[in-house]
C-alpha cells in the first residue's frame, strides 16, 4: 500500500491547495520509478502552472528531484567552484568565452549543459561543430579536467535529477514548461545535485527568451536565487535583455569564431560586456575578488584555457570550423539607424536554417545560421549587407527570409537598452 | 502534416482563451487516434477543468465526441423513445422500474447504462444479480427488443463515442473528473449518439452525490440541457436530493428485489415517487400525456414488462436472487426521530461489504450491500435493527461498520428534504 495515490496529490494542487512534504516525495519519487503515468504527472504540472506553489512546495519539489539521484561533490578540488547558467536567447554562446576565461582566473567551472531545442541554440551544439570535440565525459574525466584545465563544458549525465529528465521531456509535449515553479526546480536541481560552490544565473527578458516580461522574469530569478542559498549555493542573478540578439550571430560554428574573438581580445562589445559581467559574478561567488577577468582576456591566458578545454575533450582548437554551403546576403532596405533588431526573429531565421531542431532527435547544422552585419544604434546604408544566411540546404532560406520579415526597423529614434537590467542577490 | 498540434491546443485553453472549432475538431480525434497521447490529453483535461469552458466549446467537444463513433436511430420503431440518465447516487435503483413502467405507457426505452465504480452501484451491476441476465447486446438484439417489449436496459457498445469511453478512463485516474464542461459531453455524447427522441436527466445532489452542492448541479444540468436541446433532443433535468439514500437498500440484489416490490404496487414511497416523476418527464418528452404511468404500476402492466424485458435477455424473473453469506445486524443505540441518514456513509459501507468495486476489472458480489430499517422521519427505539450489513466475506464489515460511524442522527429536529428540488428545461 503506498502513503499517497496520484489522484489524491493531483487533486490537492487542482483545489488550490498546498502539497504536504510527504506528497511531494512521494510523487517525484513514484514518477520517477513509472509508479504515477505520465498522464498522472502532466495533470499534476498543469494544476501546479494554474494554481501556483509556495516557496515550501518549490524547495521541497527541488529536493526531491536531487534526491531522484546522484550528487557530485567537488570539494576534494584544489581550487573553489562557480557555474553559470542561461535560461536561454538567441546567439547566446556566452558559456564559450566565460568557462575558460573564469578558469583561467583560477577558479574551476564545471559547466554541464544542453542541446538546443527550439529557437535558442545549444551550447553543445555548437562546441560540436570544432572537430573532434566530445561532449560527453564520464564524472572521472570531468574531475580530471576540472583540476588540470580547470574548465569543462559537457553533458549532463543520466545519474543527476533523473526526475527532471523525465519530467522535462513530459512539460515538452504538454504545454506545461511556463510554470515558474517548475522551471526553476528543473534548474536549480540539477545545479545543486552538480555541486557547484558558486553559481550565477543569467536570466534573458525579451521577445527572444522564454520570459517575455521582466516581472516574471524576476519572479523566476528571486524563486531560483532563494532556492541555490537555501541549498548552500551562493547563488545570484542577473536579468539580461534579450530583445535584441547577443553579438553578430546566431548559430553553431558561427557562434564558436565570434567567441573565439572574444578570447583573442576582440569580439563585439555586448559579448565582452556580459562575459566579463558574468565572470565578476562567479568569481565573487568563488570568493576570488582580487583578480580582473579582463586582464585574462588580455594577456592571453583565457584563450590558453580555452585551447587546453577543447583538446582535453578531443577537439582540435586550431581546426578549420565547418561552413555553410549556400549563402544569401540580404541588403538593407533603406539607409538609416538600425533602430530595432528582434531576436525572436533572428533565432527563427537561424533555426529554419538548420542550426537548431524541431525534435531532439534531429540533427543540427554546424554551419548554419545567421550573421548580421549592424546592430541596433549603427548606421546603414540602403543596399550594404544587412544579414547573410547560411545554411547546407537552398530551399530553406525561403522560410528563414519569411521570419525576418518586420524583425528590423531602420530609421525613427533608437532607445538604447541597458545589456543588464537588474542583479538579484 | 497536421492542422494543429497539441501543444498548441493545451496552451489556449492554459492561457485562458477559447479552442476554435477546428482544434476541438481536431484533438478529439487526434485523440481517438492516438496522435494525441494521454499525457497531452490529460494536461488539456485539467486546464479545461481549471479555466472553464463557453457553451460553444461545449457543444463542439460534444459533437466532436459523438462523431468519434457510430450513431444509432430509432426512427423506424413503431413507437417513440425516452431515456433518462441519473448522475448517481446510492441506492438509485430507478432505473429498473422506471424502464418497463415507460414502456407499459408506450414509449420505448433504449436504456445503455453502466456498471458501478466507487460509491455509487452500476445499474448493470444490479441486474445481474438476476440468474441468467446478460447485459451485452448487438444494436439488432437491442432493436427487436425494443419493438417487442419496448423495453432495453444493456452495456454500450464499444461503437458509441469512442473518445469519451479513452477520456473517461484517463479522467478517472487523473483527477479531472469534476469538470462540469467534461461531465456534461460526457454523458450527452453517449445519449444523443444512442439516438433517444427524449432525455429526462435526474442530476443528484448531496452529500452522496457527485455534485455535493446546488449551485453546481444546477449548471450542470443546465449545460446538458442545452446541449440535448441544440442537438434535437427534448431534454429535462430534475435535481433530486442525494443527502439521503434512496429507498431502504443499497447493494445488487437486493436493490433489484426492492424494484420488483414498486414494480408490484408497493415499495418505498421516495423510490415511487423518483420513478414516477421521471417517468411523467420521459412520457412528456415523447409527447404522451395522456397515460398515468402510476395506473401502470397499479394495473401490473409495468411488472409484465420487467418480466418480458428480464426474459428477452436471458434472465429469469422468477427465479431466487443470489443472498448474501454473512449478515451483521447495527441496533439503534438511543431511542427518537432518525433525523439524518448519510448517502455517503451508506453507499461506502455498501462498497465495502462488495457491492461494489475499487477497480474496472474487479468482480461484485451479488448479495451484498446495506439495508436500512428507517428513513429520515421514522421514530426508532433503542436496541431496534436499524441497519442490516450483507456480505459473503464477514472480515469486510469491520470497515463498513467504521464508514457507518457519524453517518446518522438520531434525536434532535427533522427537516424534511424535498426529494426532487429543482426541474430545468
Amino acid at each position: 500500500m503506498s502513503a499517497h495515490d496520484a489522484v489524491e496529490v493531483i487533486s490537492v494542487k487542482r483545489d488550490r491547495g498546498e502539497l504536504s512534504d510527504s506528497q511531494i516525495d512521494w510523487v517525484i519519487d513514484a514518477y520517477t520509478r513509472g509508479e504515477v503515468a505520465d498522464e498522472q504527472m502532466s495533470a499534476l504540472a498543469m494544476a501546479i502552472l494554474l494554481n501556483g506553489m509556495v516557496p515550501r512546495e518549490i524547495a521541497r519539489w527541488t529536493a526531491a528531484m536531487i534526491a531522484s539521484g546522484e550528487r557530485m561533490d567537488f570539494s576534494s578540488l584544489s581550487r573553489p567552484t562557480a557555474d553559470k547558467h542561461s535560461t536561454g536567447g538567441v546567439g547566446d554562446k556566452i558559456t564559450l568565452p566565460l568557462a575558460p576565461l573564469v578558469a583561467a582566473c583560477g577558479v574551476a567551472v564545471p559547466q554541464l549543459s544542453g542541446r538546443g531545442l527550439g529557437h535558442t541554440g545549444g551550447t553543445l551544439d555548437k562546441l560540436e561543430s570544432i572537430p573532434g570535440w566530445r561532449a560527453a565525459l564520464s564524472n572521472e574525466e570531468m574531475f580530471a579536467q576540472l583540476e588540470s584545465v580547470g574548465a569543462v563544458i559537457c553533458a549532463a549525465g543520466d545519474g543527476l535529477a533523473p526526475a527532471d529528465k523525465k519530467l522535462y521531456a513530459l512539460r515538452d509535449v504538454t504545454g506545461t514548461v511556463e510554470a515558474i515553479p517548475l522551471i526553476a526546480s528543473s534548474i536549480m536541481s540539477k545545479k545543486i545535485a552538480e555541486g557547484t560552490g558558486a553559481l550565477v544565473l543569467d536570466v534573458k527578458v525579451g521577445t527572444g527568451a522564454f520570459m517575455k516580461d521582466v516581472d516574471r522574469a524576476r519572479e523566476l530569478a528571486e524563486t531560483m536565487v532563494g532556492l541555490g542559498k537555501d541549498a548552500g549555493v551562493h547563488t545570484v542573478a542577473l536579468l539580461t535583455d534579450m530583445s535584441t540578439p547577443l553579438g553578430l550571430t546566431a548559430g553553431n560554428a558561427i557562434e564558436v569564431a565570434e567567441s573565439v574573438e572574444v578570447l583573442a581580445g576582440g569580439g563585439p562589445a555586448d559579448v565582452v560586456e556580459l562575459t566579463l559581467a558574468l565572470a565578476r559574478e562567479m568569481l565573487a561567488g568563488a570568493g576570488m575578488t582580487d583578480v580582473d577577468p579582463a586582464d585574462k582576456l588580455a594577456d592571453g591566458s583565457a584563450m590558453d584555457a580555452w585551447k587546453d578545454m577543447v583538446r582535453a575533450q578531443g577537439g582540435d582548437p586550431e581546426a578549420e570550423l565547418p561552413v555553410a554551403k549556400e549563402t544569401h546576403v540580404v541588403n538593407a532596405p533603406d539607409s538609416g539607424t538600425l533602430t530595432r533588431l528582434d531576436a525572436m526573429a533572428v533565432g527563427l531565421a537561424a533555426w529554419r536554417l538548420g542550426a537548431g531542431r524541431a525534435r531532439k532527435e534531429d540533427p543540427v547544422q554546424a554551419g548554419a545560421g545567421v550573421v548580421w552585419h549592424a546592430r541596433p544604434g549603427d548606421t546603414v546604408t540602403e543596399g550594404q549587407p544587412l544579414f547573410t544566411l547560411l545554411t547546407d540546404e537552398p530551399e530553406r532560406f525561403d522560410r528563414a527570409l519569411a521570419s525576418l520579415e518586420g524583425g528590423f526597423d531602420i530609421g525613427g529614434e533608437h532607445t538604447p537598452q541597458d545589456l543588464v537590467i537588474d542583479r538579484i542577490s
